[in-house]
This record gives structure tokens, sequence and C-alpha cells, in this order.
């Protein structure tokens, strides 16, 4: 079965919609997909860039989130933008990463959906135990799992290995011949490359 | 008629393959298509950028380049760099402005095949000269009006008229409602917008 990587980062917008897509995206084309949480600061941090760029840049922001709303708005999605923007990320990413398979898939897009869907914050603590809670698993042990200095290490890694394969922004999506399609725009693109089509 | 503007910058490696495009994609949608060239730089500047940002942050410049041999690749266009990159494309904008319809596209696409698709360094008077009388004009007639005060002052006109309808990058699709739809893979979506399928 052809495979590829979903790379994504919970503060990132455009994060969001391709989350919600990628699962049935990558089904329809019989496409393996694994769920890869990493960390963008690093990256931006070595461009120089404390903040987003959507920050830095206010005409850059101005045009995404009008972006996001067309977006959102042509897959049915809600959008509330979360205060602050960027939301730190690093809890969820390192709860994401503490998950397996569907659970980690069913959290992700549990968080952006409460990040973006409702604009709610998810750096607080609180919030990513409800939804542990609601996702049937004991919020206290994931959270022992997920800081625990192993995890906290394979994140740290996890993020060095998006910047080694090239990846600049997020989403991306990466094909096993190490091809990188970079926004939620060319999922399908990279989908349909990793399924051998080269489209 | 539906209409759009398609907003261009002769440096703009996205340019090339959306302007390959842009013709028939509007033809297809029936949507009539402004051609508008204008400069990045002075819209780069304001981010404090005084080169390309894929020269600035060379991971976004890798990135861009295979994503451009991909693209290319697909649709049956040559790639080659042109050296330096970015190309000083004023003087191409500046005829592009000086002639009108038809002209402006054919002489647009022809600059984009010979930057591009060749490599060949397009600043140089000669280069551009040889494009024009392949399209039956008269160069040195061209070059005195591109070069006359009117038209110098109007091209900075355009780059500001740009910047004010919050075009922040280069090819990018201008709606009658004042959508801004920006990158070569936003093309279909700004046409179809255009048109009135609101994709």
């Amino acid at each position: 079965m052809a495979a590829a990587e979903f790379w994504y980062e919970f503060a990132s917008t455009y994060s969001y919609p391709a989350a919600m897509r990628a699962a049935s995206l990558a089904k329809a084309r019989a496409v393996e997909l694994a769920w890869r949480p990493f960390l963008l600061g690093p990256i931006f941090a070595a461009n120089g860039w404390r903040d987003s760029p959507f920050n830095i840049y206010p005409p850059k922001g101005r045009y995404m989130w009008r972006d996001m709303e067309r977006i959102c708005s042509a897959l049915g999605l809600p959008l509330r933008r979360p205060q602050p923007f960027p939301q730190n990320s690093l809890l969820a990413a390192r709860v994401a990463l503490a998950l397996d398979g569907e659970e980690r898939a069913d959290f992700s897009r549990q968080v952006y959906a409460l990040e973006f869907g409702e604009g709610f914050p998810i750096a607080d603590r609180a919030a990513i135990a409800i939804l542990l809670a609601k996702l049937g698993l004991d919020p206290e042990g994931v959270f022992a799992r997920a800081e625990d200095d192993a995890n906290k290490a394979l994140l740290k890694a996890e993020t060095a290995r998006a910047a080694e394969l090239g990846i600049i922004g997020a989403p991306s999506l990466v094909t096993e011949d190490g091809e990188v399609f970079w926004g939620n725009d060319r999922l399908e693109q990279g989908l349909d490359w990793a399924a051998g089509k080269q489209a």
C-alpha cells in the first residue's frame, strides 16, 4: 500500500482544513497516512522569525485570514480566530505524539476543531484534558506520557526531521520518495504523487 | 461577461506557469482577463526584504525550485533557472505596460518563455528587442513609449494599486468584487470565483 506522511503544526491555520480533509483524501487514493505533529517555531526561528509571519507581515496575515474564510466556507467548516494568535501548541503537540494511530488523528482533529472552529485557546491543560476525556482517554495518564523526557525528546527529534526533509511550513505532505508538498491546497497533489499518479 | 485581473511580475517564478495557463483557463470559464504587470520589489521592501525571499530563506528557495520542476514537468513546460535570480524585471514590466490587449499578453508569455523556459536574462535591452521584433513590433518605438515619463509613472501607480488591493505576491488573480487569489495554484479557484461559481 502506498504511504505518505502528513506533517502538521497545531498553531497553523492552514493545517486545520488539511487535517479535516486528509484522512478521506488519503483513503480515496488508498494511501496510508502517518500523522506527524511537529513544531514550526524552531524552523521559523532559523529565518529570524520570533512570531508567526502572518503577524510579522500584516498584509500576509490579512490575506491568510480572508483565504481561510473562503476555504472553510467552501468546506462547510466553522472558522473563529483564537486569541492570541498563534496559540502555543507545545502541549497539544506533545500529547498528539504520545498517542498512536487513530487516537492521534482523532485527537488532532479535535484540537483543530476547538482552536479554529470554536476559537478556543488550546495552550490550556484543562482544554486538552476535556478533549482527551471526550475521546475516552485518561487525561492524567496521557499527560504523564506526553511530558516524560522521552516524548519531549521525540518531539524535538521530529521537528529536526521536518527541517531535514525540507519542510518550510505546515501542513506538508511528504511522500516515500521524499517529495514535499506544502500547503492545504497541495494535499491532493501530494497524495496523487504518493499513490503513484505523479500528478 | 465576467472579468478578472491577472497580476504578474516578470521576476516571479510561479508567474511563469500561471501566465502560460491563464488565457485558456479564463476562456474556458468565459472570464475576460486583464493582464496587469507590476513590480513586487516595493511590496517586498515594505517587509524589509531587499532580495527575493527565495534567496533570503534558502530552504524556501530549495522548495520552490523543486516545486517548479514538478509543476513545469506536469504542464510540459521547459524550466531553466536564469542567472542571476531574480532577474531585474523593470524594463520588461515597462514594455508590457506600454502594450495593449493581446500584444501585452503575447509579449508577457514570450518574456516568461525566454526567462524561465530558456534561462535567458531578460534585463537586457537586446533580448527584449528581439522578442518585440518577433511579435512584429518596432522595438525602438515601443522602448520610447515604455520609457516615457507617463508610462514610468503608470507602472509605479499600478504597483501601488497592487499593494492597495492586498496583493502580497505574484501571480495574483483579483476578481471584480475584490477577492485576491495568490499563486499559480489558485488560478482555477480565482477564475471560478470570477465566473460566479464561488469555488
